[in-house]
Protein backbone atom coordinates (compact mmCIF):
# COMPACT_ATOMS: atom_id res chain seq x y z
CA UNK A 1 0.00 0.00 0.00
CA UNK A 2 1.09 3.31 -1.16
CA UNK A 3 1.73 4.64 2.76
CA UNK A 4 0.49 8.00 1.43
CA UNK A 5 -2.90 7.07 1.89
CA UNK A 6 -2.22 6.66 5.49
CA UNK A 7 -4.04 9.94 6.87
CA UNK A 8 -1.45 11.24 9.43
CA UNK A 9 -3.21 14.56 8.99
CA UNK A 10 -5.91 14.59 12.04
CA UNK A 11 -2.99 14.12 14.89
CA UNK A 12 -0.43 16.30 13.18
CA UNK A 13 1.53 13.64 11.20
CA UNK A 14 0.71 11.21 13.81
CA UNK A 15 -1.70 8.18 13.73
CA UNK A 16 -2.51 5.56 17.07
CA UNK A 17 -1.04 1.94 16.54
CA UNK A 18 -2.13 -0.69 18.69
CA UNK A 19 0.31 -3.53 19.55
CA UNK A 20 -1.70 -6.84 20.06
CA UNK A 21 0.01 -10.29 20.96
CA UNK A 22 -0.53 -12.32 16.85
CA UNK A 23 -0.98 -15.68 19.02
CA UNK A 24 -4.00 -14.78 21.91
CA UNK A 25 -4.96 -11.58 20.57
CA UNK A 26 -3.74 -9.87 23.93
CA UNK A 27 -3.94 -6.17 23.21
CA UNK A 28 -0.26 -5.38 24.42
CA UNK A 29 0.03 -1.12 24.13
CA UNK A 30 -0.77 1.64 22.30
CA UNK A 31 1.40 4.29 20.96
CA UNK A 32 1.87 6.48 18.01
CA UNK A 33 4.03 6.29 14.73
CA UNK A 34 4.56 8.97 12.49
CA UNK A 35 5.42 8.22 8.63
CA UNK A 36 9.16 7.14 9.41
CA UNK A 37 8.23 4.84 11.86
CA UNK A 38 5.71 2.94 9.89
CA UNK A 39 8.31 3.05 7.10
CA UNK A 40 11.05 1.54 9.43
CA UNK A 41 8.73 -0.80 10.93
CA UNK A 42 8.11 -2.48 7.48
CA UNK A 43 11.70 -2.39 6.32
CA UNK A 44 12.72 -3.96 9.42
CA UNK A 45 9.57 -6.15 9.84
CA UNK A 46 10.20 -4.84 14.03
CA UNK A 47 7.79 -2.24 15.67
CA UNK A 48 8.77 1.30 15.55
CA UNK A 49 6.98 4.22 17.15
CA UNK A 50 7.06 8.06 17.79
CA UNK A 51 7.28 9.23 21.06
CA UNK A 52 5.10 12.63 21.88
CA UNK A 53 6.55 13.13 25.22
CA UNK A 54 10.39 12.64 24.10
CA UNK A 55 9.23 14.01 20.39
CA UNK A 56 11.47 11.48 18.97
CA UNK A 57 11.13 8.13 17.00
CA UNK A 58 11.90 5.00 19.00
CA UNK A 59 12.17 1.31 18.32
CA UNK A 60 10.45 -0.57 20.79
CA UNK A 61 12.91 -2.88 22.88
CA UNK A 62 16.34 -0.92 21.84
CA UNK A 63 16.98 -0.71 25.44
CA UNK A 64 15.22 -3.48 26.91
CA UNK A 65 15.55 -6.10 24.63
CA UNK A 66 11.73 -5.96 24.85
CA UNK A 67 11.94 -6.03 20.81
CA UNK A 68 8.28 -6.53 19.13
CA UNK A 69 8.57 -8.97 15.70
CA UNK A 70 6.10 -7.76 12.82
CA UNK A 71 3.29 -10.27 12.04
CA UNK A 72 1.22 -8.40 10.30
CA UNK A 73 -0.31 -4.98 10.10
CA UNK A 74 -3.46 -4.03 9.55
CA UNK A 75 -5.02 -0.47 9.07
CA UNK A 76 -8.98 0.84 9.84
CA UNK A 77 -11.70 2.04 7.52
CA UNK A 78 -10.49 5.70 7.87
CA UNK A 79 -7.01 4.67 7.26
CA UNK A 80 -6.05 6.59 10.52
CA UNK A 81 -4.78 3.86 12.77
CA UNK A 82 -3.26 0.77 12.51
CA UNK A 83 -3.01 -2.19 14.79
CA UNK A 84 0.92 -4.47 14.70
CA UNK A 85 0.10 -7.83 15.19
CA UNK A 86 3.64 -8.99 16.70
CA UNK A 87 5.55 -11.76 18.61
CA UNK A 88 6.35 -9.79 22.01
CA UNK A 89 9.70 -10.64 23.24
CA UNK A 90 9.50 -9.75 27.18
CA UNK A 91 7.23 -7.57 28.19
CA UNK A 92 5.62 -4.91 26.43
CA UNK A 93 5.25 -2.68 29.48
CA UNK A 94 7.98 -0.68 31.65
CA UNK A 95 6.52 -1.43 34.39
CA UNK A 96 7.34 -5.29 34.27
CA UNK A 97 3.57 -6.42 33.05
CA UNK A 98 3.44 -8.22 30.03
CA UNK A 99 0.78 -5.80 28.38
CA UNK A 100 0.38 -2.29 29.69
CA UNK A 101 -3.51 -2.78 30.19
CA UNK A 102 -3.26 -4.75 33.12
CA UNK A 103 -5.43 -3.09 35.44
CA UNK A 104 -9.72 -3.59 35.09
CA UNK A 105 -11.72 -0.63 36.45
CA UNK A 106 -14.36 -1.68 38.94
CA UNK A 107 -16.26 1.36 40.11
CA UNK A 108 -13.88 3.40 42.15
CA UNK A 109 -10.79 0.70 42.27
CA UNK A 110 -8.06 -0.65 39.92
CA UNK A 111 -8.07 -4.38 39.58
CA UNK A 112 -4.69 -5.60 38.46
CA UNK A 113 -5.20 -8.12 36.50
CA UNK A 114 -2.39 -9.25 34.09
CA UNK A 115 1.29 -10.99 33.87
CA UNK A 116 4.42 -9.20 35.62
CA UNK A 117 7.35 -11.08 34.11
CA UNK A 118 10.46 -8.80 34.35
CA UNK A 119 11.62 -6.28 37.38
CA UNK A 120 11.76 -2.84 35.27
CA UNK A 121 14.56 -1.67 37.96
CA UNK A 122 16.80 -4.94 35.77
CA UNK A 123 16.33 -3.57 32.81
CA UNK A 124 15.58 -0.09 32.73
CA UNK A 125 18.00 0.90 35.29
CA UNK A 126 15.73 3.26 36.83
CA UNK B 1 -11.29 4.24 40.15
CA UNK B 2 -11.69 8.12 40.33
CA UNK B 3 -12.07 9.40 36.39
CA UNK B 4 -9.77 12.58 37.56
CA UNK B 5 -7.27 10.08 37.15
CA UNK B 6 -7.44 9.22 33.95
CA UNK B 7 -4.81 11.43 32.03
CA UNK B 8 -7.01 13.85 29.16
CA UNK B 9 -4.43 16.18 28.79
CA UNK B 10 -2.18 14.73 26.17
CA UNK B 11 -4.95 15.19 23.88
CA UNK B 12 -7.11 18.07 24.78
CA UNK B 13 -9.75 16.07 26.41
CA UNK B 14 -9.92 12.96 25.12
CA UNK B 15 -8.05 9.43 25.29
CA UNK B 16 -8.08 7.12 22.76
CA UNK B 17 -10.42 4.04 23.33
CA UNK B 18 -9.79 0.36 21.47
CA UNK B 19 -13.53 -1.35 21.63
CA UNK B 20 -11.99 -5.02 21.61
CA UNK B 21 -14.49 -8.17 21.23
CA UNK B 22 -14.74 -9.70 24.61
CA UNK B 23 -14.97 -13.37 23.57
CA UNK B 24 -12.38 -13.25 20.47
CA UNK B 25 -10.15 -10.85 21.94
CA UNK B 26 -10.11 -9.00 18.20
CA UNK B 27 -9.91 -5.48 18.14
CA UNK B 28 -13.23 -3.81 16.38
CA UNK B 29 -12.54 -0.05 16.49
CA UNK B 30 -9.90 2.62 17.52
CA UNK B 31 -11.87 5.74 18.75
CA UNK B 32 -11.60 8.73 21.29
CA UNK B 33 -13.59 9.41 24.40
CA UNK B 34 -13.88 12.21 26.50
CA UNK B 35 -14.43 12.30 30.37
CA UNK B 36 -18.42 12.69 29.55
CA UNK B 37 -18.27 10.20 27.10
CA UNK B 38 -16.47 7.35 29.82
CA UNK B 39 -19.00 8.51 32.83
CA UNK B 40 -22.02 7.75 30.32
CA UNK B 41 -20.08 4.64 29.20
CA UNK B 42 -19.35 3.41 32.99
CA UNK B 43 -23.18 4.45 34.16
CA UNK B 44 -25.12 3.24 30.94
CA UNK B 45 -23.06 0.20 30.19
CA UNK B 46 -22.66 0.96 27.03
CA UNK B 47 -19.86 2.03 24.78
CA UNK B 48 -19.51 5.85 24.09
CA UNK B 49 -17.30 7.93 22.84
CA UNK B 50 -16.48 11.60 21.53
CA UNK B 51 -15.91 12.48 17.57
CA UNK B 52 -13.16 14.69 16.75
CA UNK B 53 -14.75 15.58 13.35
CA UNK B 54 -18.23 16.02 14.62
CA UNK B 55 -17.11 17.62 17.87
CA UNK B 56 -20.09 15.60 19.46
CA UNK B 57 -20.71 12.76 22.17
CA UNK B 58 -22.19 9.89 20.40
CA UNK B 59 -23.05 6.41 21.62
CA UNK B 60 -22.18 3.91 19.73
CA UNK B 61 -25.04 2.08 17.41
CA UNK B 62 -27.17 5.28 18.66
CA UNK B 63 -28.24 4.93 14.63
CA UNK B 64 -27.61 1.79 13.60
CA UNK B 65 -28.53 -0.06 16.67
CA UNK B 66 -25.26 -1.46 16.76
CA UNK B 67 -24.66 -0.71 20.34
CA UNK B 68 -21.77 -2.24 22.40
CA UNK B 69 -22.50 -3.59 25.54
CA UNK B 70 -19.74 -2.85 28.14
CA UNK B 71 -18.20 -6.38 29.41
CA UNK B 72 -14.85 -4.27 31.37
CA UNK B 73 -12.98 -1.47 31.19
CA UNK B 74 -8.94 -1.62 31.07
CA UNK B 75 -6.79 0.87 31.37
CA UNK B 76 -3.34 1.17 30.39
CA UNK B 77 -0.11 1.95 32.72
CA UNK B 78 -0.34 5.75 31.88
CA UNK B 79 -3.61 6.23 31.94
CA UNK B 80 -3.95 8.02 28.67
CA UNK B 81 -5.69 5.24 26.74
CA UNK B 82 -8.61 2.36 27.28
CA UNK B 83 -9.76 -0.80 26.05
CA UNK B 84 -13.99 -1.36 26.53
CA UNK B 85 -14.14 -4.87 26.45
CA UNK B 86 -17.63 -5.82 24.40
CA UNK B 87 -20.15 -7.22 23.45
CA UNK B 88 -20.71 -6.18 19.96
CA UNK B 89 -24.18 -6.22 18.55
CA UNK B 90 -24.12 -6.41 14.33
CA UNK B 91 -20.98 -5.00 13.15
CA UNK B 92 -18.48 -2.39 14.44
CA UNK B 93 -17.71 -0.67 10.76
CA UNK B 94 -19.61 2.05 8.92
CA UNK B 95 -18.57 0.10 6.08
CA UNK B 96 -20.57 -3.44 6.85
CA UNK B 97 -17.47 -5.37 8.35
CA UNK B 98 -17.50 -6.41 12.04
CA UNK B 99 -14.41 -4.88 12.56
CA UNK B 100 -12.91 -1.41 10.92
CA UNK B 101 -9.79 -3.30 10.85
CA UNK B 102 -10.79 -5.58 8.21
CA UNK B 103 -7.73 -4.67 6.09
CA UNK B 104 -3.72 -6.04 6.02
CA UNK B 105 -0.92 -4.16 4.84
CA UNK B 106 1.14 -6.33 2.10
CA UNK B 107 3.81 -4.40 0.03
CA UNK B 108 2.05 -1.64 -1.75
CA UNK B 109 -1.56 -3.61 -1.28
CA UNK B 110 -4.28 -4.07 1.12
CA UNK B 111 -5.92 -7.20 1.78
CA UNK B 112 -9.47 -7.46 3.09
CA UNK B 113 -9.39 -10.13 5.50
CA UNK B 114 -12.23 -9.85 7.60
CA UNK B 115 -16.30 -10.82 7.83
CA UNK B 116 -18.87 -8.32 6.02
CA UNK B 117 -22.02 -8.80 7.81
CA UNK B 118 -24.43 -5.88 6.88
CA UNK B 119 -25.11 -3.27 4.14
CA UNK B 120 -24.23 -0.05 5.25
CA UNK B 121 -26.91 1.21 2.86
CA UNK B 122 -29.88 -0.23 4.60
CA UNK B 123 -28.22 0.83 7.87
CA UNK B 124 -26.90 4.31 7.60
CA UNK B 125 -29.30 5.24 4.61
CA UNK B 126 -26.71 6.31 2.86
Amino acid sequence: MNLANINFDKMDGLVPVIAQDSETNDILMLAFANKEALELTISTGYAHYYSRSRKELWKKGGSSGHVQKIVEIRVDCDQDSLIYKVVQTGGACHTGYYSCFYRIMDGKELHINGKKIFNPKKIYKV
